[in-house]
């Protein structure tokens, strides 16, 4: 049994592959189906070119509605010498000797055969006989023209738009709303489409229950196959979900079995490690051909690549179409490594190559833009590394900032707006350097993102919210007040929250702004007044009431990071009670975030930590307040005046914000939106 | 009755229509449902912000296969100096003094509360007691270690991916796959959506008949209500196409009102104009309230905007759902323009931001693209214009063609990779200036695109066929032979098909080359010889046979436009017979493409033309064959040494190609392929 994976490099992965489908004769359109050409066609593949079958316009159309007129009759017409045609009598006129014509048409009709120009409706001056009464502008004795009009004037002629035999679409060619108008204009009611592959799902692990599920420690909720069922579906492929499987090889080797006749591509999510449960290739190996067990991507390594033999099991299914590949005996199948960041990955780098393949469409390309990173990052040697980042544009640099890049942490994908890819070569890239940035959404969306840094607060989320309403993106970074001033001084966000206590004036924040970012002008506005605390468990079990409760032995306390402000309040405190840090057990351990906090406490690492009321709300936690601090938004000039920073202010002087944020337990918002300094 | 539209500005005729909702109370979403979160939610808006239930991880998480040991119990191991952790039984380590405790856990297991990090199973070596003849590398009897490992060392943190009360993604955000997994881990299995809007499109128009009929002169296909609903579906509405209603006011009048009521906005297309069959200001008159008829937009200004008054005529519907607004006793209605890219555009510019705010989403907006125009554009002053282009780049120049402008042109839209718009203020703009432009497409698929400019010849659409499938796109335009090689002389196209003949020297293209473009090396290409011969109606009544036949006056003749190859050989010829120009009629007639000429033949406009065999095979008319000539393709030589041209190569020599052009009358693919000039 083999315990380590052996990692190849991505491309050799990607080549086995195409190479093992291309023997068995599937790396190319699966089948095509003849479907009506109405809005369900929209984002299917054309498996044909499309000629045109008829003209557009199949006849000499007028392009207004007007009189139809032969050109050479309107010869000579002037402002001063107009001349009268009259309508549809074959008249000699006696100047020009020529018989004039003309007959009213209305847009579209088709020309007569005797006509070759259109003059509007408004051009001419209507003359009626002597005994029309009712005057029908459309239907006079004659039109008398001021202006002589050439050949073809106002005529569509025919073909103006398609000419039968053209080229109207090429194969491949992805259906959008006016191709489909396009190809019914060419005479077509009906269309080749690539038939959509069919994706089997099939999420296994004892460990797994289904999304919505009550939870017990060690259950996972199994949502891999929704994100891989919706990427199928986005990708134009057919897929299905199926139950979860628990670790069993026999069982998953008899589901396997099941699907491989009535499915295109297996994906088999997780159990493609090396652990105890990871049966993946072992029921490849049993079922038919593994062709590579681990890929050096990060994340996302433990990926398989294998086929079902069909044949060797007797599997009946998979037809194929008229126009298809031949039959082949083999059902490719993909081992889905577990971690859902590393699932996702693993489906766009392996499985979307394939569905282009058998849908006969170019590869999905990602838009690319250059940005600045935001910090430095390291990249094991060897590997192909994939970084969430999201992107941001501050003043007038593009920045990237790299997105936390655990393989678990599907919010990373959430929010990412792209992703940076460092090749196998790269082992890292410093704070500064230029990246490309493959995005996930529209470079639109990058102008509309406000960059906010420091310290957390679960305000920010509720400004998140409010700011979407008025279609800006709030990202928040935690690096702690500190860390978010020298942000800003690098230029690095478009403002920061702070609640950075000074203890020789005890203001807050003005003093930190002038140390941290001397030569930045700034406006400083209050965002809440909130309550500073002890976070304990509920009921309070160790009853950590004080200070000087933290230096009993019995109680674990877990402190917040460096340059944080509840660290500066604490430590002010602390002095104040003359306390010394070395006496409380737990005061070198940090945590980024009030929740982080929150959260220590929740599990039982620890017994309490200062932070914010709202945390431990949030939690479920007690909470024995000591302290009232406030917390600003610290926005230098350059960005407070700005367009994308205006909602701010609607927001922190708004009713509904306010309201939202009195329901939070130890806030008071009364000074939200308060101008504490404004430099010049 | 108002025979004349009254244009207003497009910025009024939006505030109008806003204006209209919001006092309707329906300037909001339309209402909310609660939907399973699986893959149909894809592409759904989220009408409520998402806030986290649970965390994730719910407990704290081993992040590898391997030991669960206290950190501590680790200090102090070295390579040279290991330490022995026994496995669960708690027994004191003599070194130490410390109780040392290590449990095996796979990735994803609940860490055992005393344990705080993990020890991957590469990084231990497994000691086994003395009767283990099993060996499992998972239960040893203890485990040795040559590295300590810091608190943390591969656990995932409670809360390491979401935080129960955190904002997981906010109101109107537009569900990806990924989203639907962050929901999921935030412990959500439903979510609620905005309620599609359901849009009601009625085509109207006797003159119209459904796609894939067979046409009688005057009938048009009606394919605009499939685009509309494509369009419509595009943007995540619920679009309902109902049958044609012929010209008839009260009939119209009737189906309005029997929709009204179960569709929350109606699209009546057409008679929008002032027609004698144009209705829908009269049937919105009479229904409730004309807000426009007419705005200053080219093409589409006969738009008509207005409201049907449900409670004036008791039409029951449209109810309101928990969250919704009010119940509203209007139903807003739309009256589009019939023209195919009038009504296109028409959708994009009113519909798009009422469903984007009943939808509670951002409105769409396109990317842009800088680019140099190719040719001058003027445009009426007053009107905002739309205008339709390709896009390539050619050398380091992003440029901008312009496509046909009719508003009868769907191909224009299909093949359009995106719009300029010009303001009402700007009359034109030269060629070669710098314009923004709105992209249909992906940017990555203006680098893939072939500009080719010049003579027209049908194998120029088999070749864009056959070099889709090498992911090119193959954009030709036709500005004669002569105008191709001006145009490769201003950089404007990467390649030209030219066939003119040097009368002195008998040759094709080469001295024309040196004449027009002189100072630019080129590689000169044979695509193919053809026969050009005279194109007549089916059994020639007219009999003409040859170019003394032209002269005949009941024989009408249209010829190319002044530099095509057509044309100078045709001089040629009957200069050779000592033929009068001024002795044909028609001669002065000019058609641009070959496909012109036997449109105007075929539909009995005149007689006969010169052209190639196929295009009159194509059209079913005869061929009286009477030169053959060369046709190649003209590249400079910065152009044919690239990578976007070099699948051009390989088609020319394949056999694939040379199949299906042998397979078309009077063409001899032979030659295609080579070299017939190539400079250093």
């Amino acid at each position: 049994m083999s315990i380590y994976l052996h990692d190849i490099p991505l491309a050799e992965a990607q080549a086995r592959l195409k190479n093992a489908l291309q023997s068995a004769g599937i790396w190319g359109m699966l089948g095509i189906e003849t479907i009506s050409l109405d809005e369900n066609a929209l984002g299917r593949v054309m498996a044909e070119t499309i000629w045109a079958k008829i003209s557009s316009p199949h006849y000499h159309a007028s392009a207004m509605d007007g009189f139809a007129v032969r050109a050479e009759d309107t010869n000579g017409a002037q402002p001063t010498s107009p001349i009268n045609i009259l309508l549809d009598d074959g008249t000699q006129d006696r100047r020009t000797g020529l018989v004039n014509r003309g007959r009213y048409v209305d847009t579209g009709d088709p020309m007569p055969d005797w006509a070759n120009a259109v003059i509007p409706i408004e051009n001419v001056e209507s003359l009626y006989g002597k005994g029309d009464i009712s005057h029908d502008v459309r239907n006079p004795a004659s039109i008398r023209i001021r202006a002589s009009v050439a050949p073809w004037n106002y005529v569509r002629p025919l073909g103006e738009d398609i000419i039968a035999t053209q080229l109207v679409l090429p194969a491949g060619t992805i259906l959008r709303p006016v191709d489909l108008g396009a190809i019914a204009a060419a005479g077509h009611d009906q269309i080749k489409v690539a038939r959509r592959p069919r994706v089997a799902i099939l999420p296994t692990g004892t460990e797994l229950v289904p999304i919505g599920s009550k939870l017990a420690a060690g259950d996972i909720l199994e949502y891999n196959s929704l994100v891989i069922a919706a990427q199928i579906k986005t990708m134009g492929g057919d897929p299905t979900r199926f139950p979860i499987i628990r670790d069993d090889f026999d069982l998953i080797c008899e589901r396997v079995q099941e699907v491989a006749g009535k499915h295109d591509l297996i994906l088999l999510n997780a159990g493609s490690s090396a652990g105890r449960d990871d049966y993946t290739s072992k029921v490849i190996e049993k079922l038919g051909t593994l062709l590579v067990h681990g890929v050096a991507v990060r994340p996302g390594h433990p990926v398989i690549l294998g086929l079902v033999d069909r044949d060797k099991f007797h599997i009946k299914g998979i037809s194929s179409n008229p126009g298809s590949l031949p039959l082949s005996s083999v059902t490719p199948i993909i081992g889905v490594p577990g971690y859902p960041v590393s699932a996702a990955l693993t489906i766009e780098i392996f499985a979307e190559p394939i569905l282009a393949r058998w849908l006969g469409r170019r590869v999905a390309n990602l838009q690319t833009q250059a940005a600045q990173i935001t910090r430095k990052i390291t990249s094991p040697p060897g590997d192909e590394d994939y970084i969430r980042v999201v992107i941001g544009k501050v003043g007038d640099k593009m920045l990237a900032a790299p997105l936390p890049r655990g393989a678990g942490i599907i919010t990373s994908l959430a929010q990412a707006d792209g992703l940076i890819v460092l090749p196998p070569g790269v082992q890292g890239i410093e704070a500064g350097e230029s990246v490309t940035v493959k995005l996930y959404r529209d470079k639109a969306d990058l102008e509309r993102t406000i960059f906010c840094i420091g310290s957390h607060d679960l305000l920010l989320d509720i400004l998140a919210e409010f700011l979407s309403k008025y279609d800006r993106r709030f990202i928040s970074a935690n690096v702690g007040s500190q860390g978010g001033l020298m942000a800003l001084r690098r230029g690095e966000a478009h403002l920061a929250g702070s609640h950075l206590f000074d203890p020789q004036t005890g203001e807050y924040n003005v003093s930190s702004i002038r140390q941290y970012m001397p030569e930045i002008p700034v406006k400083l506005i209050a965002l809440s007044n909130r309550e500073q605390g002890l976070i304990v468990r509920h009921g309070n079990p160790k009853q950590v009431k004080t200070l000087q409760d933290l230096c009993r032995p019995d109680v674990h306390f877990i402190n917040r990071q460096h340059g944080a402000g509840t660290r500066v309040l604490l430590d002010y405190h602390l002095k104040l009670s003359s306390i010394s840090p070395g006496t409380i057990q737990g005061y070198n351990q940090e945590e980024y975030t009030h929740l982080g906090v929150a959260a220590a406490i929740s599990s039982g690492r620890v017994d309490c930590g200062l932070g914010i009321a709202a945390a431990a709300q949030a939690l479920d936690l007690d909470f024995i307040p000591l302290f009232q601090e406030r917390y600003d938004l610290v926005i230098p000039k350059e960005f407070s005046e700005g367009e994308l920073l205006a909602p701010l202010y609607n927001i922190l002087n708004d009713s509904d914000f306010r309201g939202v944020v009195a329901k939070l337990k130890g806030y008071d918002a009364s000074i939200s939106g308060s101008v504490i300094l404004e430099d010049k």
